[in-house]
């Protein structure tokens, strides 16, 4: 209530929430002692009885966030308001396994608060995004197809062993997804965030929140089955959508006919480079996304999809084609005020989630309760 | 907290909400003039201080239902656990409009009524579910395919002043869902009720809510495209999920190879009767729902998946299909755990949900402080 304005003084915040005024004050002192608030002088020019206004301190913490990914992965160092102050790109194949990947994220964190200020309050919290399915509560990677050595191993309780804060894992694409939303879309209460690199998948926010499934899978729009297609995915079943529109998969059509290609960023370069080729099989990939996508319009009603990931980058050739299928095929209702757009945050989306998710985790009355009992 | 036995005492109360004494107290007092809690004497047999026990009475109250369907409907009324004491069938076309519609739902509730015992507090509230797309806030269907003269008719305004209570509006497959979740699944946090009769559609629950979607056209999956069929639906698109395996659907291609079947009762009615044309075409429509469901599975990662609807009458051939298809499309992580099993509540889903709906509503902290404001 405090960082948003809604409510600034003592008095409003008794009134706003119900909570007996010795709660309040309670709470606001621990607030104070933990200096994520500070007792705002600007109403003192006003004149008269200092009203005790309170404001939030989005620099009185750090949060270290890691968006983790097949190849290449990006870190950063934000303040409370999920302001990246510090941030690094990291080559790292993420095959090499948990203990090795994360010493060499922790390495790069450190550096990172070398360069930067170190915030006042310390590190607060860290957040985590992987590249594959995870269990969110235990804060470990559950059956990831592409990260050999990381199921079941304990991400979550091996940073807090290390950092001794609060340690949030989740999907990659799910961080995205809340980053998005928080930061450009709050306004929508339901949200796709499709990544086209590589592979694909999807963060899915309902109701404001990540739907993160029974299983934390969901989202795994890459397997869905494309009709009249027999390519070999390497989950092992036929015809998958990443394995039919995915970024390697473009990678090695484009080769076969002679081009050089070996990953999704020399697709997006043959594309910006106006390879007639090229064009025409990412054109032809986002219909193929738009077939599978415009089923999920019709099921969930979002009122947006925002594509990004390493393919975003020939973001008009995909768009069109995404466009074209979703609009002839979903609908009219579920259409009708559905915005389909490039991501905003770009390859910033993740870092930006991360520290999202664990400010929010902080700022939760269950947290700021727990505080407040280990400090008494 | 009182009606769940989480906090039945002013003390716990305070405790458990950090609550101030006096807006307990305050609260407390209201409910009890309200009549829907009750200070409990059981705590007297155990001598000693009577600590004030307090107890929701679900008898203080009753919640009218309406589920309307296309040709028939069932109405009941409920007390404040949602609990039927009251229903009837009754077989109407919706297309006669809202107000002809709704004047006979208007007299079966109150011949309900005549033949129950009035429950003490009077109705309560009224929940309604309707068979089309609902902007759930303004209580009124949206471009509702099948409902000629409901687009944009104020229901809950109509029925507001008729009878001066909080009126609810919804889809019937959302209401179906969250009856559904909260009688039987309450232990999973993500359903989904699919619910095959004369069409196709699905409710969504998600956190424990539902899911309504950006224009409150979520789970319309009826519209799904299948590949590989050109049977033309009734929305004007063509190989839509509904226009090959809905329940008319099927009911046409029995008649067209002679079996008398003019809707999704006479297909179940063959089924049981063992005609094997029909066994086999509920099975093949299984498998086609299984499609369109394996999507959505990898989608949205569902802890169950219920399947209701006249259709469901056949439900032993119909999941069988369904299963054998998702099971084999979708990923085995999001299927490790799910079941997929026929409605619990069948036929009385709609009214039972609708009844939930509006105590959910009544209870609601706003919903408490609005009758606080209102009485003093």
């Amino acid at each position: 209530l405090i960082r948003d304005g809604e409510a600034v003084t003592r008095a409003a915040l008794t009134a706003r929430t119900g909570l007996s005024r010795s709660t309040v004050s309670q709470r606001v002192d621990a607030l104070l002692a933990h200096g994520l608030v500070y007792e705002a002088d600007d109403s003192v020019s006003t004149g008269g009885r200092r009203p005790g206004r309170l404001a939030f301190d989005h620099r009185a913490g750090g949060v270290l966030t890691a968006d983790l990914g097949a190849t290449h992965s990006r870190l950063a160092v934000s303040d409370l308001a999920a302001t990246t102050l510090a941030a690094v790109e990291l080559e790292m194949d993420i095959a090499i396994g948990p203990e090795r990947a994360l010493r060499l994220v922790c390495d790069q964190w450190d550096a990172l608060l070398d360069e930067t200020d170190e915030p006042r309050g310390g590190i607060r919290g860290i957040g985590v995004g992987l590249p594959g399915p995870v269990d969110h509560t235990a804060g470990q990677a559950v059956n990831p197809p592409i990260m050999p050595g990381w199921d079941g191993f304990p991400v979550r309780d091996w940073l807090n062993t290390r950092y001794r804060v609060p340690v949030l894992v989740d999907n990659d694409v799910n961080i995205m997804a809340l980053g998005e939303h928080r930061k450009t879309w709050r306004q929508t209460q339901h949200l796709l965030y499709v990544k086209v690199g590589t592979g694909i998948g999807c963060g899915i926010v309902s109701g404001g929140q990540i739907h993160r499934g029974a299983e934390g899978a969901a989202g795994d729009i890459g397997h869905i089955v494309v009709p009249d297609h027999q390519e070999l995915c390497r989950c092992g079943n036929v015809g998958c959508l990443e394995a039919v529109a995915g970024g390697r998969a473009l990678a090695m059509r484009l080769a076969a006919e002679g081009y050089p290609a070996a990953d999704s960023r020399d697709v997006v370069r043959l594309v910006n480079e106006g390879n007639a080729v090229a064009i025409r099989i990412v054109r032809e990939a986002g219909r193929t996304i738009g077939e599978v996508l415009a089923a999920c319009v019709n099921f969930f009603n979002p009122g947006v999809i925002l594509i990004g990931g390493d393919m975003a980058a020939a973001h008009g050739q995909l768009l069109a084609g995404v466009r074209e299928v979703i609009f002839q095929r979903s609908l009219p209702l579920a259409t009708r005020n559905l915005s389909i757009a490039p991501s905003q945050l770009a390859d910033g989306a993740g870092v930006v989630g991360a520290a999202i998710m664990v400010v929010e985790h902080l700022l939760a009355p269950a947290a700021i309760d727990r505080a407040l009992r280990a400090s008494a």
